[in-house]
């Protein structure tokens, strides 16, 4: 399936320089793109590689489109932002070769006769949708998901197969949802006596905005009495626990396994490293990021970025060092006794000069 | 669905004080409950919340309440526990709200001929049930749940959709398994043999008590030869990994993304936080605190709160006491120099003098 | 169901010491082994125990074998590896015990017309198989599983159930994949655009080799243009995160909670400790093991053992060795300062005795 390169730069934006009849059928990297595939350049350091590249047409910032100069001889979008640009383009070029979804209820699947389903929804083979759950337009639910009592899923989201979505939840818009993810478990919650544990009902829901992604394997608990909230762009890898009551601000993005608990409040335009964990009823600021395999045990209140893990070493070096951790206060006070024998050391050649 | 207060009160148990005439139709904060609703006291910080809700009833302790004096007008209920009060009143008026579940067997259920069914029980769409399973009195098994061959769950039992549980395992009375949980899968089991690996059956089984809660997308794998164990009590939350041979104890609870490694035997009455890790083959005592993201690499004999995470930094401030830590021993080497330096220094001096 | 001990020996390898004609129906422990059972001595601290065994027959080692003596009065099975020997036991005694799988196709199963399955494979209830997927001879799917378009299961393996196996992904033969396993999730691949992020399609794939084990709620993404690759022999246990177009060599192993990043390059024959973490775009060597809960943050090029997390201590202590760590760099420059002025101090004296 091909697209004129004009048309392409139409629908994506940037500033073409050079024809705009090229046939493009593809996307490439640099260095293996042909005449009908386009690349893209957002790294300075491979600027020599686009300059050698045959790639029908690169996406580049003009600053570098002015650094390459001459020598690639390809057709140039120009754009402040390639690789977003090339992201889109790839998206494009998976939307023409995969053949659209066909509308329809799988007979397999069983569907509660309250729930909503839009006719331009497509709901695969043993897939359960409960009463009064509502199933936007051009929705695609995978063989196996469960859709509980009243959830309701907005137009254009995508549950992969073995998708368990709990009842009252919500998502918004074109959101993605991996295979074997858990929205609105319960949260874990009790009261002790005596040593045993009370469960407290966790009635409260999972509201999740438009544009999120919810990765492989990982588990979004319902709030206890109100709700987690997860808002629009948010993005989770796999892998990864939110627990009960936390809120999660806009276009956030977390690596695999990472960990929240409970009624954490993390700010906007977020980055957690893979592993990252998060204490429960912690504040986080917009603009934070946590390294990875880093615990948060205090709120954050300045963007900027945070680490905290043991670094590595070999084996017998580790032991070492993590003996020394272990007494570190004992080191500190010798440390200290040192400073002050010193001290006295000092003034008694003083009083002996003097 | 209401309820006279007096009624509560017989039922939860606790000693009221007030009017046992007033009709209760659900729970709430100290801060919006209105003049339907209980509410509970058991932080005394909020002591002054408390002294102006218009809670028609509060939880409270006796001393909580000779402490708010006459200010707050409504009905009390003073019982040892308030906050374990309040959370048998939610699950109370939880269980008014919920529809039961209706007893059956959903048709697109795949059953074998020899599983034993209570009739009670209410079986959902797409769930499996292997050969000579048993499912107890009053146990929901939401859709697409499997239950292996010979498995057996106890009264009262709660499957959420898409829980596996394999053949031979068990459960007791009143558990509650979360979605995409995974009990009895193989244990972590090979001999090496010049590299490669020789898988080593894992014929054991899972045994879990009465009263478990185990969270979404957790796993606990099947022993060895002998079984893996799950004492009453226990409540696992999401994202948790127990292998195989593990031992817990009574009564305790892990929070998200703890991982246990093989035959630990944990005591009973502990706590875990998020993220801990648990090698294999160490004992912990009853009554084992462990912090969240701590490892534990030896046994616990003693009682008490157990740490050890990297505290967190801004990233140059940890790249700079990393740097440090990896080399620690130099400084410990150094300072024992200093200190040898010194006392020459001392002992020179002191010759000097003399 | 029993079989000689000579024939187990021809099937299993290893020099017979003893009698032939022992019948045998099983492998125990030492301790518990009886006189139609074997057992195995791979660990000398167990040497004493085996002598006073009442097994039917021993694994050992020559050295061993040699070292027990005639106080051992069984019949022997000399092998370099017993555990290994053992492990190949374990299986032949299961097999023989678990009935074959019957083949055939669940009634409910809804498979694609074009796809392509062995008529020795046994598919469970609720298995969803799409468009153009082959399952080769003697595979068994148990119940739940789902297979995607054009994905590709070597002979003899074994999805248990609620497996979850993506579009075009392939296994090779003799494969395990445990209840709740993902394996060709989208990998977490987005260019930011202003603050927000955009999808980068991922149109690679998972591609494993022969002989791997993947363990409960493991979650392995689909490369991003290229593969995601595990080879021959790769054991990974539960809980575990394999990111997009990571490569890990055959034979290596990894414990529960593991995590890796994308783009990660692991060698052969290493291990991973449980919930051991890799950043993405590293390459480790073959040969490397990592211990628990270790973040390896930088490239490995020598075999051997690392380790990096923070030693557990009582909370109490932790709390005054972690404000040290923190402050590190003041201790590190006030012992600086200190050498300093004990330089000085020394010169001072020597000037005053010169």
């Amino acid at each position: 399936m091909n697209i004129r390169l004009g048309d392409l730069v139409t629908r994506l934006g940037g500033e073409l320089v050079g024809d705009a009849g090229l046939e493009i059928d593809g996307i490439a990297p640099l260095d293996s793109a042909g005449s009908r595939q386009v690349s893209f350049l957002s790294n300075r350091k491979l600027r020599e590689q686009a300059r050698n590249s045959r790639a029908a047409a690169l996406a580049l910032s003009p600053a570098d489109s002015e650094a390459l100069g001459p020598d690639y001889a390809g057709a140039r979008v120009l754009t402040p932002n390639p690789y977003a640009w090339f992201a889109r383009a790839a998206q494009h070029f998976v939307a023409l070769s995969a053949p659209p979804p066909v509308p329809g209820i799988h007979p397999s699947a069983s569907i509660a006769p309250s729930a909503r389903i839009a006719s331009s929804a497509c709901i695969g083979a043993h897939v359960t949708i409960e009463a009064e759950a509502e199933v936007g337009k051009h929705c695609v639910l995978d063989p196996g998901c469960f859709v509980g009592q009243g959830a309701r899923i907005g137009a254009g989201s995508h549950f992969f197969a073995n998708v368990t979505f709990h009842a009252r939840c919500e998502i918004g818009e074109r959101g993605i949802v991996h295979s074997g993810a858990v929205i609105g478990s319960d949260g874990f919650g009790f009261a002790n006596e005596k040593g045993a544990w009370v469960k407290i009902p966790q009635t409260g829901r999972v509201m999740i905005g438009n544009d999120v992604q919810v990765g492989a394997n990982t588990s979004i608990d319902r709030g206890a009495l109100e709700d987690t909230i997860i808002e629009d762009g948010v993005k989770l890898d796999n892998q990864i626990q939110i627990a009960h009551n936390c809120h999660i601000g806009a276009h956030t993005a977390m690596a695999g396994c990472v960990g929240v608990a409970g009624s954490a409040k993390i700010g906007k335009y977020c980055t957690f490293g893979g592993a990252a964990m998060v204490l429960g009823h912690l504040s986080i600021a917009d603009h934070v990021h946590i390294s990875s395999g880093s615990m948060v045990s205090r709120s954050i209140r300045e963007p900027g970025q945070y680490t905290g893990f043991y670094p590595l070493a070999k084996n017998a070096d580790w032991e070492k060092t993590a003996a020394i951790v272990r007494n570190l206060d004992s080191m500190r006070d010798k440390l200290k006794e040192l400073e002050k024998e010193l001290k006295a050391l000092k003034d008694g050649n003083k009083r002996n000069v003097d």
